[in-house]
């Protein structure tokens, strides 16, 4: 589970109902909502699609300006849906749709339907984890075949970002196994740097040690992790005009509405491994 | 003339010869010397290529391996040549071709033989700033058709970075006219950020600037300026995770002895504007 730095100073607020990653079954739909109908099944995700947005309808973005994770911590207005006691104030939920719930209730922006055949409790970690580690590699990082990839972090983000390599994870390395910067360490291992590194800890040494350990030249650094709100990436700039290039994403650059239907296929067609799928599984609730 | 962090150290030892724009006509070859003969007009390039290392071939980098820039300051081994008296000492070079001379000596790979029709005076400003703004924009930046691109500096480099975007400079914001931080300027006047930057001062915080105000979900930075030694890139990391891209790149990302012939058939077709030749031609030595 990733929080911004803000909403880490909202964690503990109350009432709150957690949980951001599930699948669920289309119980009713509101006044005006023709693309979902119940019964369907879906995936309620944390950032979501209008499709009418300058982002929306951007190729290159998938950061709705109206459904946009909110990282301040979101007042939701759902005091009187169903599946949630009726209370005297709003509630705060965590990345929109609060899915440690029976019920949930969610703008039809942020509910992706999905092919009703896919088993619910494993494509559920699309919504999140394996699309934002998955999607960092292929959609953003995108390795060549045999370029050489670091990945920081092998929590659920980072496994599927390796996943998307294909032929899994080489070599392992323990920063604390040295007495130099880890971005040196695989620099001398990999002949001047890795061609893409990916950074899934959130933590900003990490951020600047992914950047710092791509080869100059053609090294692409793709940030996923989401740091404190204190952060602050440094690097001298001589590591940017070398020819590396520094980039962030967000949910693997995926369109929710648009691109995570395609992943569910990916899943059922087992062109994604089952193997990260059900690591994760047992990672989260 | 840009002179990196290390170089400005330098820049007071002597004996030195600058100079690192020319254009000239080959006098005598080395033993071994084929791709080049008396006669031959030659723009000297202060980063080479030698065609057989791994940068060279790379399709994305032009960080010769062999010929590459040398930031510490040159020492030249060539006390015994035609051009230079010779001396006690080895002198020291300004990025390398030391052209503020009659004669001089380089490596072959350091030598980019092009059309002699081309006139001299005019393009040998191709050997480095006109190429370095060109480059950053139309190799680097990429903009799309209607991009709108901020260009950091208006020297030599940035002139040339606005040339490549054809339809010219249509907004001139001046930083000390207002009293908050100029990125946020630009992303007021733009809707939210520019689509492209540019950067071509050298100055840290124009680099900074460049990056934060390129939009959310699809921007791309680009740095070109050579930074101080002491200078720090610094930055929210939620600027990267909100889908920006920040890169550098070093002569506008062209390989000398591959590409340069190329863009001086461009300037001979008219392709690139007299204008910015001409002008930079009036403020360089």
């Amino acid at each position: 589970m990733s929080t911004s730095g803000k909403q880490r100073d909202k964690i503990h607020c109350s009432p709150r109902i957690f949980g951001h990653e599930a699948g669920g079954v289309v119980e009713s739909v509101g006044e005006g909502v023709t693309e979902l109908q119940p019964g369907d099944h879906v995936l309620p995700v944390f950032t979501g699609e209008c499709k009418e947005c300058l982002h929306c309808k951007s190729e290159e973005s998938n950061l709705c300006d109206l459904l946009r994770i909110i990282p301040t911590g979101v007042l939701c207005s759902m005091t009187a849906s169903p599946g949630f006691p009726r209370m005297e104030s709003q509630f705060i939920t965590l990345l929109v749709p609060s899915t440690f719930s029976e019920y949930t209730v969610a703008h039809v922006g942020s509910v992706v339907k999905i092919n009703p055949a896919a088993p619910l409790d494993k494509v559920c970690v699309l919504s999140c984890g394996i699309c934002t580690g998955y999607g960092a590699t292929v959609n953003v990082a995108k390795p060549k075949k045999g370029s050489s990839v670091a990945i920081f972090g092998l929590g659920a983000v980072g496994l599927a970002a390796a996943e998307a390599k294909k032929f899994g994870v080489n070599e392992f390395v323990n920063p604390k196994d040295h007495n130099k910067p880890v971005q040196q360490v695989i620099a001398e291992m990999t002949n001047g740097g890795v061609d893409r590194s990916v950074e899934c800890t959130g933590s900003i040494q990490a951020m600047i040690s992914a950047f710092e350990c791509v080869h100059d030249g053609w090294g692409v650094a793709v940030l996923v992790g989401v740091p404190n709100k204190d952060d602050a990436f440094k690097t001298h700039p001589m590591n940017l005009l070398n020819e590396r290039t520094l980039k962030g994403t967000f949910y693997g650059n995926y369109k929710p509405r648009t691109d995570l239907p395609g992943v569910v296929e990916k899943y059922m067609n087992k062109e994604l491994e089952d193997r990260g799928i059900r690591c994760i599984i047992r990672m989260e609730h």
